[in-house]
């Protein structure tokens, strides 16, 4: 029970002397419990509104989102047909028990199965990217009857027991509570693992050390490689040519099921659909959240192919959730997914890398020494900052945390992660908004930072 | 990619001569794969909108709503003041990540924390029930330095990995890829694990069985003892006076958490803002999602002591997620709790339990021999059937698959688990739809159904 702000104690908590970012400000700061952080000296940005690639506080103060948030607003920031489908489907029904059959649900699950490649016509839709993976894992041990799942050091799968297990990165370790989980290193090319120097050596070698951890675990046990098709947070670690087929070819071999995990770089991201389309390859399970609806309602699902939907046609899938399926955020994926094909969003983000912003960060990382690596496409970037271009050694935390701070004050939302900022706006990004991220970017990049 | 249904592949899918049950029916079977089930034989209810206790399909058939879907429609179904909070807040902004700040999320957490007991003043916000309880897990662990998770056999707390291992019904056996968790029994007098006859021998071997178990297990590699404050999917198991007190003085003794689950039974569903309310009992951490805003939009979260939450403030908290705090969610509790409030909601739910269903449920149990125990409070009750009162055999699936069929016949929507019908109306249900209901379950058990 609250007792610490009693000007929000006395009537409604709006109705105060206070403006609305203090009130908001001091409501976070007293109730609210942020992820992945320290509370004590959190000061989060307030932001009140938003629309396209802009967001807003109480005051009227507009940032630049090029962060789109977590990687999820790829449609951009209050899109009027996603609204308006979220606002029907709420007079109608905001909400309805998985169990039963709703019209909304119907026409999500379609327009995500004409997406996704031939064999794949079934939907189990979650709450979010965790749960995806959670469920997607759970298919997998299922169907083959093996337990171990393989996945990257550098990945991201979610915070729930197997999805943050699952997980390579240090979120893995004060969370190693599931068991079945072995992980290896995937192809980064410009920190190898392997000695490599080539994309075409690490490719070769990264398969290589992939087939080793699978003999050396011991085929049989392995369920499946759970892969992000591009590892985002991870750092847009675009994998060499031939990589993707070649983990393909190696499940085929040993009988292992392949998820590939699409919940960031998914609907739209890289410019295309899903981001293995083109690579040849097709996994047997595919996760996604974020982009679907560009997170305008949580939810996230598995593409389920085929021959893993037929092994639940007679046996009861152990798996489930109270808000699978939800009509409103169902109505959000049709509206969202309709307006993506209609304005032809997804294009703008192939577009907008290739054209626009690839060869803008291009001539950055000509220009200022502190750039080590730009790499990325459609609207999934990294530039990597390093202290000295030949040893490759990252830039300090506190040139990140300047980076950001100064960033923030030419009014541009980062995603500042590591030694690296990832630039990575809404799919409906237009060219003089890359412009103007490209110039403050420059700006910042142009001050004493080492 | 879908090519089985050329009559929804051509235009807009709605735009068809199917009628829109069928058409919703087809979609369904194509493309959705649903929780818990064996997808083959699945014939999903068809529902198109709701009002109050009442839903219905697309062709004007309606049912009386006492499942309240997945036990969390509290609210009842599309109430108005729900509806125009989130028509507001999507009209506003209807996603921004969790490291901002924002004020309906300060707003949700400020109405959470004043419901709960003093001494909780932080709200982490998740997806759902289960991603609360794996972090209310976490967080215990952290806290104690200990691994270990205590909770009982009938239980049922979420579908992720740390979450369904906490499970304790058959659920969890498919799925157990998660350490440190042990189950003990909880206390259920009508098929008491401890052969006591009386609610106080009940309590009393319940608890130095869980003292056992807790010694056995080695005091101090428990982090915390996890319970549904009353067991819901379960069997609705009201637990004997004592029996959370006495649970508490275990935790104290011990230096072991208290995590109580509240997903199912929180915010109104018992008659009480929370069902350990009057109790005496207070947890260290409370898990909520379902009636905090109905699941008009996905949430759930942890509602953290200040002991707990303290550790976090230099220390980061290893847990997080895309959606935690996410403006449609935290404006639809907003205008939940207020509309509770204002409209004396929770105490509707207390006096129906009291005045009208308990009496009503307790008729029903003396008429029809069929029925072994009717329990519960509020808007919370389970029916439990028996083949004989004597031996307390529960009645055969096939009857309960009848009894199921014959409900919806009458156009009752029930909720039905195992040998039980659980009773459990929106906690806005009138005197009328009660009587219109028992009603129903009386014609229902008058026929020859053994």
């Amino acid at each position: 029970m609250t007792d610490i702000d009693s000007t929000t104690d006395t009537g409604t908590s709006t109705d105060t002397e206070l403006g609305l970012n203090d009130l908001t400000t001091r409501l976070d700061k007293a109730h609210v419990f942020h992820s992945w952080s320290a509370q004590g000296a959190l000061k989060p940005l307030v932001i009140a509104g938003g629309l396209g690639c802009r967001v807003w506080d109480h005051e009227g103060r507009t940032y630049l989102d090029f962060s789109s948030q977590l990687v999820n607003v790829n449609i951009g920031h209050q899109h009027p047909a996603v609204i308006k489908g979220i606002i029907e489907q709420a007079q109608l029904l905001t909400t309805i028990a998985p169990s039963t059959a709703n019209l909304a649900r119907g026409e999500a699950a379609k327009r995500i199965v004409d997406r996704a490649p031939d064999g794949f016509n079934k939907v189990f839709f979650t709450n979010g990217g965790a749960d995806a993976n959670e469920n997607a894992i759970r298919m997998a041990r299922l169907h083959t009857g093996r337990d171990t799942v393989l996945s990257t050091y550098r990945s991201y799968h979610g915070n729930t027991g197997a999805a943050i297990v699952a997980t390579g990165d240090w979120r893995r370790i004060p969370n190693e509570f599931a068991r079945g989980h072995v992980h290896f290193f995937g192809p980064y090319l410009y920190r190898s693992e392997f000695w490599a120097r080539t994309p075409e050596r690490e490719c070769e070698r990264a398969l290589q050390h992939l087939e080793r951890v699978i003999q050396s675990e011991g085929a049989t046990s392995i369920a499946a490689v759970l892969l992000e098709s591009i590892p985002g947070t991870a750092g847009v670690l675009m994998p060499p040519p031939g990589y993707l087929t070649g983990v393909r070819a190696l499940c085929d071999k040993y009988g292992i099921l392949l998820i590939l995990d699409e919940v960031m770089v998914g609907f739209g991201r890289t410019g295309r659909w899903f981001a293995f389309e083109g690579s040849g390859v097709v996994p047997d399970l595919i996760t996604f959240a974020k982009g679907v609806n560009s997170g305008y309602v949580p939810v996230g699902g598995v593409i389920i192919s085929d021959a893993i939907a037929a092994d639940f046609d007679t046996t009861v899938f152990p798996g489930g959730l109270t808000y699978s399926g939800h009509p409103l955020a169902m109505a959000s994926i049709v509206a969202a997914l309709d307006a993506m094909e209609d304005e032809g969003i997804v294009e703008n983000a192939a577009r907008i890398g290739a054209d626009v912003l690839g060869p803008g960060l291009t001539a950055l990382a000509e220009k200022h020494p502190i750039i080590g690596e730009v790499r990325g496409e459609g609207v999934f970037w990294a530039i990597e900052l390093v202290a000295d271009r030949e040893t490759r050694a990252p830039v300090a935390p506190a040139v990140m945390a300047r980076i950001k701070t100064e960033l923030l004050a030419r009014n541009l939302l980062p995603f500042v992660q590591d030694n690296r900022i990832h630039v990575v706006p809404p799919c409906v990004v237009t060219d003089d908004e890359v412009a103007e991220a490209l110039a403050i970017y420059d700006e910042v990049l142009c001050l004493d930072l080492l």
